[in-house]
Order: structure tokens, then C-alpha cells, then sequence
């Protein structure tokens, strides 16, 4: 039986991951479910798997005779083996680091852990001899394609489906609402996530990622535009040869993976491909020039020290402006980069300095976009200045 | 030090797997070398690579102190650790049993041994503990998926190229030449193959040897036409994931990973994928009706016991004839069907049944291409019936 705690269990990946677990309780047990404000969501999942354990920021008023106990006691907790880090933004740092030191096996889906603080997730993990598996459908599918193989491989090929707006020139760009860009066509994501993969910030964030997962260097992780969803990524060996791992886009595939590995389950709830319905699988180069977000966070991972931590905070600063509609599309970029722009990065920062930065940077980009707002309030057609 | 015999080494594949060691030559040793008739070239390569034994049909005439031997002497010697075995037809038979029941690990490009003699050759390999590793891409591509999986694939699909002539009609078919068949676009291939691979009775062989090589059922294996042959073949699992292997098609990369498996080995002669030059991936359902070989072969495979042997002798004497202008294209299928028609299978055969049968076989489709040949020396433009 392993035991299961769900950090973030009221959020999109979190909701699947208890699909999941809902199909093989012979052998999945749920020992904690955490919340962030959705309690009334959290109480009904509470009465389903009747977790030992629980957390929400809002005390839920639920009677129910589980522990109240912060994440951070829950991911470290000696009664949980197996740890679903399905927070979004920094939530995840400190819990994800307790589980780690107390050896658990960690399955990521909260993007920001390792682009924040991989160095250290990395050495913790080592240092405890802990497991990261992936969720996100491209590590995942990297990590699928290297199964059994022996020698590190020659290059990745990150697939991004490019986002509903891949397409357009700048000023149609300029003129995206949150509305629009809410409206992903293939993956069932939170709005965060769904507007950075309209972005491609995603992507970038995803590179980072996997430099971190696969301690790949970055010159040798490429991205392919694939609309389709269906190859999730690709990885290339020494001697030419490429694996690819493909499946319609449904995240509880990775989910499952990451809780049957090394073994797959059979689960009738997960569709197989009907290649009568495929007739062909499309590739495109990335245009980095209409995205500048992914250059951004290319060019942030690179750096290293806490620009990554900057990337993601100002994102999340510039994305909530976006969707509160206080501004433009493509101002996204700009705040990211200004903020990027007024910061001192701090080498082989402690988890300590990753929160002080973090912090700091939500400070900054909220100074930054109320001292210009005028200039965002206008919606700028002028695109990025670079 | 891998000390290897290659049985076969003037034909296609054999020239190729010596392209791949003259880049190894530091970790692998041709120890043995066999031909056929082409001893001119097989002379030079006993020059190059001065292995301790050799045999050809026709014994060359040159200064070498190597030991004569026969193929199923090289296979079985105590000098020799690995076995290529990339002859044709039933050649390759004999000298197969023989590496096996010395233990050697066997590289497999002579699809008929399988195809043949497949219950006999896999119930030696494993009495004797011995390895088959493919050699063909398709074998070679689903062999490198499943590395490092745990559970049995759910469904295997064979790509195939379908060849020059896939959007042939019926009347076109039966016009088609040897001198049109045997300039197939993508692969290096001896003629025989070449023909093979236009009828599609190639991929009906490939489907039994799939069968064989990972004891699989028949009805899980599908056939998807793919005519770029870039992925060499996919597997999806019981969790709905696929994976594919992807390269330029290139047979010194299957035949280097046998070699190198399970490492894989730099070669800056094997051609890495290229993506700006690869818009998209195509995919068709294979259309069986226009394909008789390919619906013989399976017919054949799924009947089992001698059929198989039927199959692959009746189809090298109706491509020799073929190739000889003898009968026509579509001649092909209806000389291979009423030699199967003719047949009483045999279960659980040995090899010397397999072999018995296979001198009925040409004796039998000999006979009765000469009985009718005025029926196939017109050409009939009637297509198959069935």
C-alpha cells in the first residue's frame, strides 16, 4: 500500500491525481490532502479518502477527526511514502525540501520548485537519497524515453503545443483578453498555467526544468512546436536514434506513471490512440522573436543564481495583472523583464535567499507596474522593447 | 574484445555491419566472414579484416591462412561470441541453430530463420540461454522501447514504407518490372528484399518475426503506413502510452545497437534527424486488399506449423521468377497462394521437417508456375483471386 500525501489537492493536477488513486484504492491510500482556499472542495474530498492529515490556509469547518497540520509537517510526516507536490507558485519550495530530507519520493507537477531552487532541490535529494519523478507530460515523456538506457542522452526535444494564439502577429497579440486566453484548446489547466502556455513562458520554465530533472545542459534541450499535443517529447541518443512518447493529452497518464512506476497500470478511464484519427503529426520551429517570454526564461536559466526565482515571480505578479485586466497581453514580458532588469542575482543562493528574492520581486514588479501603469493601462501595441 | 562472425558479409547487411566495426575497431573483431558466390568481394574484405575462418559456396581463390569452415562450424566455434546473421532465405537456418546451442548471442537480419523455424529457434535460444537481438529497424525500434518497461506492451505497430508503388491500382500493379521494383526509394537493400518490400510480404514476415521475438499475439500486432520511414516502429502500453523510435532511415544504426546494446555509441557516420526538415509525421491505414502477400503472410503466420516455411520458399521462387520476367507482378501473390493451397501443414515441426518442407515448397511452386506458365507469361491483368 503506498501512502499518499497531496499537496495542492483542489487544484487541476491534484483533482486528477485523485482519479487516479480512485482506481487502484487496492493499493493507493490518500493519508493527506492539502488545500489552498477552495475548502468546500477540499471537505468533500476529505469525506471521499478520509485522510489522516489535512491543510488548508482556510481552517476548514468539517468534522472530521483527521490531524490539522501545515504541508510542510505532512511532506516530511513519517506515516506518508509518496508526496504529489501539485501546489502552483512557490507553495511548493518548503514542503517539497521536507519531504526530501525525510526521503520521500516526490512526484513534481508545481513547475516553480526546481525553476526556483534546483540547485538545492537537487543536492537534497541526492543528499537523502530521495526520488523526483516528473508530471508534467513533457518530463514525464522524457523520463518514459529514457528508461532502460544506459548512457546520457545526446539532445531533448521539448514539444509545446505553441498555445491558441501561436499564430498571431504582435498586435493581435497585444489585443488578447483573459477571456481569450483562458480558453486553452487541448489541456485542462488552471488559468496561471493555461496563460503561460499562451505565453510560451510555460516552455521556458519547462527547459529550466528539465535541465534540473535530467541535469541536461541547456544548449542541448531544443523545443518543437507541435499543435497536436500527441508527442509529448523527444529524446535523442548519442548514435542518432530518437525515442518519442506519445498519447492523446490527458495529465492523469503522467499521474499514473509516476505513481505505477517502474510498472504500468491497465485503467480503462485513460484513452488509447486511434491513429485512424491521426494522419499526421506536425512539427514547426519555434519563433523565439514573437515569444518573448521564453526567451526570457531561457536566458534567466542560463544565468542561474536567483534569476529564475525573479522569472517566476514577476510572471506570477504580471499574469495576475493580466487577468485582473490591468494589463495587455504582451505587457506580461515587459513587467517580467523589467524586473529582471533591477535585479542583483545572488550565486548559489540558500532557500532562505530564494524566499527573500521571491519576496522582493513580487514587491518589485508591483512598484513597477503601479509607477508605469499608465503606460500598461494604455495596452500598448508596441510590443516588447528589447 | 567482441569477437564476431557475420554470415552473409558480401550482401547488404553484412557490408553495412562491417561499416559499423571498422568504427569500433578498437572493442570489435570480425573473427569469421561468409558469403555466397561473391568471392571477389568477400576476398577484399578477408584482406581487411583477416578473420581466423571463412567459407563461401564457391571457395576464393586467395593467399589466406584463415580456416575454411562451413557457416554452422563458424557459428558454433568456440572463438566467436556474436553471430550476425545477414543471409537470406532458408541460408540462414542451420548455421542460427547452431550459434544458439553454443550459447552465442545472435544479431537477426535473415527474417525467414524466424519466419520458418520460429518455435524451434526460440525454444533454443532460451534452453541455451542465448540472445537474439534484432537487426531490422522495425524489430530494432520496438526492441528499443521496450527497454527498461516491466510489463508486456499492449499493441506493437510495425510502420512500414509501403513501398514504391502503395498508390498503385490493380492494372498499374501488374505492370510493374523488376527494373521499376528495384528502385525503392528509401532503404539499401538486396533485390530480393527490395521486391518484398513492394508486395508488403516483407511486413507480413516482419509480423511473424514480431510475433516470435516478443512472444506476442498476431491480433495486437498492426501494420501503419508510414512512407517517410522515419519511425521505425511504435509500442503502446497498457496505459495508453506509446512509445516510437524515430531516426533517418539508416540500417547501420539497428545493426551498431546490437552491437553496442545496452550501451549506444557515438557515430559520426549515422545521420542525426534534422526537424526543420521535417514538417510532419504521416500516418495511412494499410490497405490489405491491394496487398495480397501481406494478407497471405499473416494468414500464414496466424495458421502457424509448416505454413510459414510455405510462405517464405514459395515467395522466393515467385520473385525469382519475377525477377527473371517470368511471371508478372501480381503474379507474385497468386504463385505464393496456390503453393500454400497445396500444402499440409505440419505442427510442431522440426527442422528438418522445416527444411523438408521448404524443398517440397520450391519443387512445389516450381511445378506449378511451369504447369501454367502460359497463364503468367500473359501478365494477367486480373489481380488476384482469392
Amino acid at each position: 500500500m503506498k501512502k499518499i500525501a497531496i499537496l495542492g489537492s483542489t487544484g487541476s493536477i491534484g483533482q486528477q491525481a485523485l482519479d487516479v488513486i480512485r482506481s487502484r484504492l487496492h493499493e493507493l491510500k490518500v493519508v493527506a490532502l492539502t488545500g489552498n482556499k477552495n475548502i468546500e472542495l477540499l471537505g468533500r474530498q476529505i469525506r471521499e479518502f478520509q485522510p489522516k492529515m489535512f491543510f488548508s490556509s482556510i481552517k476548514p469547518d468539517i468534522n472530521w477527526s483527521g490531524e490539522f497540520l501545515s504541508a510542510e509537517e505532512i511532506a516530511g510526516h513519517p506515516d506518508v511514502d509518496f508526496v504529489i507536490v501539485a501546489t502552483a507558485g512557490n507553495a511548493g519550495l518548503r514542503p517539497t525540501l521536507a519531504a526530501l530530507q525525510a526521503g520521500k519520493t516526490i512526484a513534481l507537477a508545481n513547475k516553480e520548485v526546481l525553476v526556483m531552487a534546483g540547485e538545492i532541490i537537487i543536492r537534497e535529494a541526492s543528499r537523502h537519497h530521495a526520488r523526483i519523478l516528473p508530471i508534467d507530460s513533457e518530463h514525464s515523456a522524457i523520463w518514459q524515453c529514457l528508461q532502460g538506457e544506459e548512457n546520457k542522452p545526446h539532445r531533448l526535444f521539448l514539444t509545446a503545443s505553441g498555445g491558441p494564439f501561436y499564430h498571431y502577429s504582435q498586435s493581435q497579440l497585444a489585443e488578447v483578453t483573459p477571456e481569450k486566453a483562458l480558453q486553452h484548446p487541448v489541456w485542462k489547466m488552471g488559468s496561471k498555467v493555461t496563460i503561460d502556455s499562451s505565453t510560451l513562458m510555460n516552455k521556458g520554465l519547462e527547459v529550466i526544468e528539465a535541465h534540473w530533472l535530467f541535469s541536461f545542459p541547456f544548449d542541448n534541450i531544443e523545443i518543437l512546436i507541435h499543435r497536436q499535443s500527441i508527442v509529448h517529447s523527444m529524446v535523442e541518443f548519442m548514435d542518432g536514434s530518437v525515442k518519442a512518447q506519445l498519447s492523446w493529452p490527458d495529465m492523469r497518464l503522467p499521474i499514473q506513471y509516476a505513481l505505477s512506476y517502474p510498472y504500468r497500470w491497465p485503467n480503462p478511464e485513460l484513452p488509447h490512440l486511434e491513429w485512424d484519427k491521426i494522419n499526421s503529426l506536425g512539427f514547426e520551429p519555434v519563433e523565439y522573436d514573437r515569444f518573448p517570454c521564453l526567451k526570457l526564461a531561457l536566458e534567466a536559466g542560463k544565468s542561474g543564481g536567483t534569476y529564475p526565482a525573479v522569472l517566476c515571480g514577476a510572471d506570477e505578479v504580471a499574469v495576475g495583472l493580466f487577468l485582473s485586466h490591468r494589463i495587455g497581453f504582451t505587457d506580461i514580458a515587459k513587467l517580467v523583464q523589467k524586473t529582471l532588469e533591477q535585479h542583483s542575482s545572488i550565486s548559489q543562493p540558500s532557500i532562505e535567499d530564494v524566499l527573500a528574492v521571491d519576496a522582493w520581486t513580487r514587491d518589485c514588479a508591483t512598484r513597477l507596474y503601479a509607477g508605469d501603469s499608465a503606460a500598461y493601462n494604455r495596452r500598448s501595441n508596441s510590443g516588447i522593447e528589447r
